[in-house]
């Protein structure tokens, strides 16, 4: 059973009242209940964080390294800011999908470069909270073809 | 039974001959039946085709705009030249999904900036052949929520 | 009697059901029409085409070269893009006016940028179909005065 | 009988002593009378200015925003650097076409951009003394179609 | 006997006719006989093939990639815009050499920059039509040095 | 009993007619109620100038150097073209207030760069007619505390 | 009676130690003084907090945002590097007032550009201690306008 | 007896006063002197103009162009921002001498750039009243050589 | 006895398991054990903290900045992105000696960019775990020369 | 019988020793005797100089001027930093061909840019010690044209 | 009698042979003999080098130091490429003035920056032979005025 | 005992009489001593020299290959503008330390950039003459740790 390490971003505990128009509707704990739902049909084990600071994600990251065989992460504005967090997830050598619940290309020209992406696995951006779910789809795709 | 549009890009004939350290050794025929078999469990109708000019692409969706509902395209080299392509995304007002074989972040910095992503619905890019059965099952998730 | 050669690039096709905050409710038909009805007043002849491929306007403009005396382009998406279309002009040495339907400078940055511009006679931007009578009698204009 | 206000930008009254290489042998006057001419033709009524001083433009738009129902303007060197008179057609809320003897995307790389035209209803640049004759009936198409 | 593609980028059939201060005075069928010359005295075999379209180079590329041993090619506009061309030379794992009959480096700044370079062999610029010949014995020396 | 010299630039004697989603319903005779009001308040003595033309604003401010104690100017589009008005605050030597009735980061990145604002004592935006009145005081601030 | 939660960003514990010819003499419990000396003649409540990392600022807007019906902060360093902050004023829908005690706009130029003054209502920069007194009359002037 | 025209641009009548670590002690009338002594050996007829506004400068070079064999311009301000001056100096087709009191390449960034100097004669910037003196001999060894 | 405070940025706990073909081989334990072995010899007394959160590393260099006669930080990942941590070295007003395992200089173009190193005494770069060393001595030269 | 100047840039002593992945294994003694034997062949006369500083190109350039017919020239590291290099070939005015031992477009950024191509009848790249022998060529089918 | 070095950068020696277009037809030796003539007028000496190499210069103004008052230095191709100059003429602490035969603002975009002019007293740039002798004047003014 | 060859570049000859304040009063030849003391003290051999000409340092390095076992190089002025110096490291394949004097990175922005360090083991910056003593010693470590 593989163990994956869910973390959200800065400001995604204040999804379902911030801006709906581009984040949906849906609110952080029923995204959790979907991934746990998913998880548990894909028969693979997760723990979920969301931190508001960069340095609590590199720090979780460091303290569940040898526990975490993946790791799904939505960077949230950290995503386009923290070579910390790019370096972190270098450093735990472990296989990472980017995911967003909005098209980040859609958005603000500051907001189409990720810092993450060039370490990660790959990125998934645009489908609500169904990023999360095709995002923990490509990490078993990937834990279970190695 | 909803219909989706796959679109292979310019050179994608060749994969599992083509730089295999980057696109792995899967063929387009492969992928094709991959894309085919997913279509079937997740009752929908499929039509794939492989292009490789710009100009075509163009044709093929104003041709299919009736008849599909969704759009699943690796615009492969297009991507990062073709506003013509973009442009007809908007044109015909079907919701499409862009996909990747390679993470297009990890690459050249010129693969970094894609002319689709801002008209897509959303992207998918670096999980190899599952790229397209994700991207699949975005579309089918974001046509039957409507 | 002169002889006018007018070319419609990419999606052009699709006019009338694409954005019509953008281009107007107009069609293509329609506005082919309204080219006829002008040229036949100015007393020159029109060929008109509407094509989506790159290289097929630039073969066009190789083959329509000793019977054209003037071109009429609106070459939609390619006006940013395309360095062959531009080089094709120069090399038949037909006097071109470029036309476009919006307002480009009102428009997304990268439509800023014509690289048809430079090597036109001139340009008349954001009169609907008007831009395309404009653009006829501009052409008039210049060959009657020689 | 609409009411249009022309405005020639600085340097404009050297014409035809001025560059004849780039701006043709015409003078001022002469443009004029083709504007007066074509005018009454179109049955509207025209007011022409030609001012030297950016602040003079600003003020003769605001000064004549009651009277004029559209705007003929050739902001000659202003076009590339007056923010001042961009705002000022936004203020007046009167649509307002920009025209350019010379093709303006010939010249040198800081004549490229405009400052009007994204606050115009259309460009027309390239055709000598005819870009006025053509912006007259482009703002009588537009007056007239409301 | 070495097999050798020569391909003529967008606009090369109007040589002769073309800016004959730029690209001199001779035509495409004299540089293919040129070409056919050499190539018997170098005991080599070559297909020649003129091409206005992008998208048909990539597919003449993927269709020869067996009867190849080398690749002949100017770009012409391509060369400055697509990546798609490159991808198709990366794909196919041929040796490929390109020439330009003027000096491009002399000529405007958007055609200083060649996608096609990092893929190529190397690069034979501004020799007219020595440039095929010179690139010939290029291909020959690599291919027989191997 | 300070003396103000307070600056309206060019377009603002529109406002109330004026983009009003932008500049507020307000009218300039009413700001300068406001301001007048408050003056007497803070006991200070104001003269108020609305100016379209640059060359005026850099004449008024060195007519005016003897008398003012402070400048509190509102540039409007010359904020952000202007070295001429820079140069001639520096020149009086007198401390300036820089104040925007609309938050110029929230609008047209070029709107974004005042060249007025290196040369200010700093610099008020986004608070409609309040940002004369915060100024006026931030002025009285300096000025008494010296 | 208005709720404002005002926020010191980085560094600003050791006002008055600092850098003396940029931030002045004045230390950060006198400016509290001073705010909530104004604060009670405004007659508003304040809740005011120092705080020298991105992510406890992050924190303390979304915990406080059922309590605040403004913001008045100094983000100080992560003025130019915090999209996370400027995500959080967003999503906690609050109006904010930007301040700082020095005129960003005369330092070097990695201060010139805000990534908070988007997303506030306005900004007060360049009057020390000051800064804060009149951001806190712009706050209430914009609550009790409404 | 060559006439000359000499023009002062924005803020020079306030030399003298304003910064004298960058331009020096000297004043206005004080280098006017200067310049009508040295124009007394050199045998030439002098005309002075400061003007503040850029319109008025166009104006003035259109006004005195048959009067005047020459100019020497200290564009002040106007030499970064000002093309409506430089296609001024085009039009009237008289040799012009730019001068400037400080080494403007010793100041801020934006300073480097003369709009001004491509369509002057030549440039000589750096040695305080000595410049205009400078100014005049280069004048007249340009206009006495030919 | 100086007093040393030597700060470990983000990520720098993981060394020795973490991409040891840039970083080597060493952990760091180890050099914090070299480090406090050269402090010995050198006498000179020392405090050594890691951190991941750069609002961490702001907040200690607050704290210690009585107790501390100089700093060595080695900011890894926070080089590149803190402006808070630059302003908190000028804050306290302490001699600081940067330090990087690796030569930054050999790596990704965004860790070119030190916004440390301005404010910094100077920088030492390349050198593995003698980096720290070779800093420890810097910093020692300079208290003990002035 | 034409006389060809053929000049080694700085490092190109070190061939055969230095980095062989880029430049092959051949020695600088072995490229010369193989441009004398083909200068035999072809019935020109040539003179060979390796030169490490770019004064002495300049002066080699300007002392040889009146015996060359033509330039040879592998620019290495100058390609790249010269202005004065190339201002030399122009000053001297003799056809002058560029040749590189490997593709410069294959490797760093700051290697793609020749301040000599613009400068150079054309330009050779790749072929490792063929680059000289294809530029002889090039260089007697440019002078016996004539 | 103050003591004056003149320098003539590289390839400054095949003047009258070079580029007359650009530099007209005079020769070095006859403008050392007009720089010679008027400094005997002026009743300074002169010392003048002709050097092709960067490092020359550098030595040459090393040497000079105690023996120079002043430095007439036209740096030719170096004046954009060489900050070792630049540094030389900031160590030796002699002023210096920077001299161009043509208007170096006329000329290509690499020539219109000048990496001396920020160290020299001032610059005069596009009178030919006269550009040295009003360089000699305003060095005399320069040094007889302190 | 290792061989190490030390580079001191253009004007290093003039320390002590140089700007001061930016490199200290110490001279080259007390610089040499130190140097020559602290490698008898580690058991090294040096070699040093002082060159201003860019090739002759090539040409040392090339010259002194065989002999030498590490460089120890401040490059001054040729930092920011060699290519030839720093191919010239990477073909002698020799461990270079690259030194400077000031802290360059808080000097102007033209200073910021070294095109040495990505070719060097590494970068010391900003201790004034013990720059050197520690980049020995790293060179040392580096040397014997192998």
């Amino acid at each position: 059973m593989e163990h994956i390490l869910v973390i959200h971003g800065p400001n995604l505990d204040l999804l379902g009242e911030r801006e709906k128009e581009i984040y949906g509707k849906t609110s952080l704990p029923k995204i959790n209940n979907l991934i746990r739902k998913r998880a548990k049909e894909l028969k693979i084990e997760v723990r979920i964080k969301q931190l508001n600071s960069e340095g609590e994600i590199v720090s979780i990251l460091g303290k569940e390294r040898r526990w975490a065989d993946g790791i799904l992460i939505n960077p949230a504005a950290y995503t386009h800011t923290s070579i910390a967090i790019a370096d972190s997830i270098l450093a735990v050598k472990i296989p990472a999908v980017e995911v967003h619940l909005s098209n980040i290309y859609k958005r603000e020209q500051f907001r189409h470069r990720s810092l993450i992406a060039p370490v990660a696995l790959g990125q998934i951006s645009g489908f609500g909270e169904s990023s999360y779910v095709l995002g923990l789809e490509a990490l078993v795709w990937f834990l279970r073809k190695r």
